[in-house]
């Protein structure tokens, strides 16, 4: 046990019964840590019960970890995080506004987060990573299948030690499920539409062509069908018919990278389960 | 010609050339006209000219009409309106909000309309209607093909006279072209989703679902194709895991209503111009 | 005790200290109830613990009441509440808006609520009312002083029995503290702006003035000074150059009209605490 | 006159009178130009008409202008306009959000502009700026007076040769009416409120301590009365009360950025007419 007071943030997702709250709740108590911050929630219908605690006390993380197993239904999935900053990789292909969003997030410190490189299969991008002294790492598909193209983007990650989270900031290739499988629930993508409308290639125009009055941005987690994975965060701006879908291209930017940006954060933070394909957020 | 001052709505929608605003203007000049507002748009992508004018002064409205058609493109389409009250019909099924949203504002002389009367497959809703003093029609579906039904609602909107608009205010039941060509883009319909998301039925559940983040109405014009018109306005509110289907549907009747009613006051004012499947609104 | 299942609603609000979540959880659990939701905060500023519990099971409310007191801190506010529909009073002066859209929620059941009656310094709205079989009370200010009127505004309400909630659908006359006093905490009104902005009379036009590009508007519990109450709820909609004031008051109404019911709706709901002149909301 | 094809913006602020659309597309139709896009407004409380053209033809600038002149009310303001990047100099204290966002546009090529330099009390963001190899000037406030200050500030400026705006990035002192009077109409400055909410120093400490549900920013040009120049650009987001003010900041942050690039996009567009301490924007 560590003399000095840890901070934990501490995650449960089990099947719902009576008295978890009281459970979780004794064994903090018993433990004398103060609790910071606490949301819970109950998805009735899959009959499924949600947990987030923020603690800070004198205690081994380990401990905490099997004492809170011991008093959980069977196969509660809990985790005790000691909060460090993420590592984190970017993939991008040749768009600016999210990647440099999420950059001067970092230099800024808002990212609680370390950018270990931002990958690309075009060089485009190249000097503006390079100006913060963040490595840049191309791998372009040009001539190569795209599972020979993915198989050296999978080694290019791995060279770069343990992820935590694979942030697509507008990457424009399709992940195959060997990939996504690889980092489930821990590739983040932004869309450039208000899923689930406009799935697929160039959203913008789709809604264009639909004469749509408001056009939106989604960021999820990656599954194995394309636009299809959990959701995390959406954002919308009104426009009208003045709008070609280049206006509408245009102004949908600020509102995907303000979204990607929102919902790494929330990664971040360990504040989002992922359950029946669906999110519950704290 | 009338001595004393009128008041018109011009609508103007034709292929576009270059000098219509000076043409169109110089007409409205030369009849010593005031121009209350004045609104032009050009879809370059379809090379289309669309203008709406608010003029007063001593005209005759079907001279301004044939002095417009002689100076524009072939086949130009010209409205010279005298505003007045249109004469509108609702169509209802079983809820409360849409309907009761319209009521209200028409008591408050909001809508510049007469409501003639409200139809129904049920005669749910004939006591609330009833205290208004509007004819509550039931057509009731009950034992009646499709085509059977959708004559009998067809002669009862034929024995109230001349109709401008149709307004499904939740009327729940699909309907077929000839309906629609009957009364083509003078039917306002609301659908409880941020269209094209959620097509057809249950929308909300689908919505829950997929777990998105907000919800959201659209009014449109009604079509051929289910769900497909041109839309007039969409507005959307945030939901979050928290929200059961059940909550989504209650919080969505908000947008509905407040959506439907803000597209039927645009018909009611002549500002929305239909092409190419979308609308141009001034 | 209750053979039957009872369901209660619990507020808690008291100063922190370690283990109060563990303590109610505690005794939730020894009565072996079912907790249907739970929300906590700690407003670490002013060291307080607020918490919502809805449980259902055979208890005592009065039992449990005391209970929960007993493990508390001194000075703990608990309720606990068996839900039924609360005794609300509407007042107006002329606008139908904001009271026609209660009343429709209301005879569609939305409201967890009996309307004892409208009371108004005018008899406008009576026909309104009456169509929905509500008493209509009319207490003119005619040839009266503020506190001559208020005291017959009072004799009126106290007639009507117990009130849980007064709510100001757009009465436009100030209260004195006394009045206030007598229903802390108990009085919703409708601000039309977005507090504090363009605090006092005829905010519509003021926002015209200052040429603000957004409207709003605020429901808020009533306290002493005008327009300074605790801020329940809040909407906005985007205006333009082109909006008069009168455009601005126009379309500030259906945002007047979804604020005021969104924040009854809390009220029925018991989910506001109110502490330091800001509410808690769950 | 020019034998290949200009692009112009017209813009027109006047007296209103009948037939001035007539009057302007004569001379447009005269001198066989293609309108690319035209908008009118007439604020009937003032008399007053604007109106922008976006217009492209074989014509001399000068020429154009003084034939509108000649057919406009007295003292009509007339803008003839070719597109052109506009020489702006940004102005920033301490806070990396505002600047940065500009800079990634700048890059990006989003803003039609050059930025000429970024002036600064501090020399905190200097490396930010180095990296995008633009001039970054410190003049230090400190041991100054107030107007010796400015009028270091002013001396740099005026070293930068012609400057068409200066861009409050989060520029956090006041600048005198001496300074403003320099370039009146031609600072933007964002505020981060919700203006007229909120004035002054703080505005997110007062926001608050006021307990609002929702907080903004708000771009605008800077007069002589602090905080209360002409708007051209506001947005919100939603807050609660688990909001600190620190989260309200940090939340904001994202309001202001996109507001400010917003209001500098219009401003580059020649799309803002100043009338009445109100903007009209085309």
């Amino acid at each position: 046990m560590n003399p000095t007071p840890t901070q934990y943030r501490i995650l449960i997702d089990c099947r719902d019964e009576k008295g978890l709250v009281f459970k979780v709740s004794n064994i903090f108590f018993n433990y004398d840590l103060n609790m910071l911050s606490n949301n819970e929630f109950v998805d009735r219908e899959n009959n499924r019960f949600f947990m987030r605690s923020e603690v800070i006390g004198v205690i081994d993380g380990e401990k905490l970890y099997s004492d809170l197993i011991a008093v959980l239904p069977d196969n509660a999935v809990v985790n005790v995080i000691e909060p460090q900053k993420k590592r984190i990789v970017l993939m991008v292909t040749k768009e600016t506004h999210a990647l440099g969003d999420l950059l001067i997030r970092y230099i800024d410190g808002e990212l609680d987060a370390e950018i270990l490189a931002v990958v690309s299969n075009y060089d485009l991008l190249e000097p503006l990573v390079r100006k913060f002294d963040i490595p840049f790492v191309t791998v372009s598909h040009e001539g190569l299948s795209r599972s020979d193209h993915e198989q050296r983007v999978l080694e290019a990650l791995e060279a770069l030690g343990p992820i935590d989270y694979v942030v697509l900031a507008k990457y424009m290739r399709i992940l195959t499920p060997e990939f996504v499988s690889r980092y489930e629930h821990r590739i983040i993508n932004i869309h450039h539409s208000f899923l689930p409308a406009f799935i697929g290639a160039n959203p913008y125009k789709q809604a264009y062509e639909r004469g749509v009055k408001i056009i939106g941005a989604t960021a999820h987690f990656v599954n194995n069908n394309l636009d299809e994975g959990p959701i995390i965060a959406q954002e919308i701006i009104p426009v009208d018919h003045a709008y070609s879908w280049k206006d509408m291209q245009r102004s949908g930017r600020d509102v995907e990278k303000i979204v990607l940006s929102r919902a790494l954060k929330l990664a971040l933070e360990d504040r989002i389960f992922v359950y029946a394909n669906k999110t519950v957020i704290f």
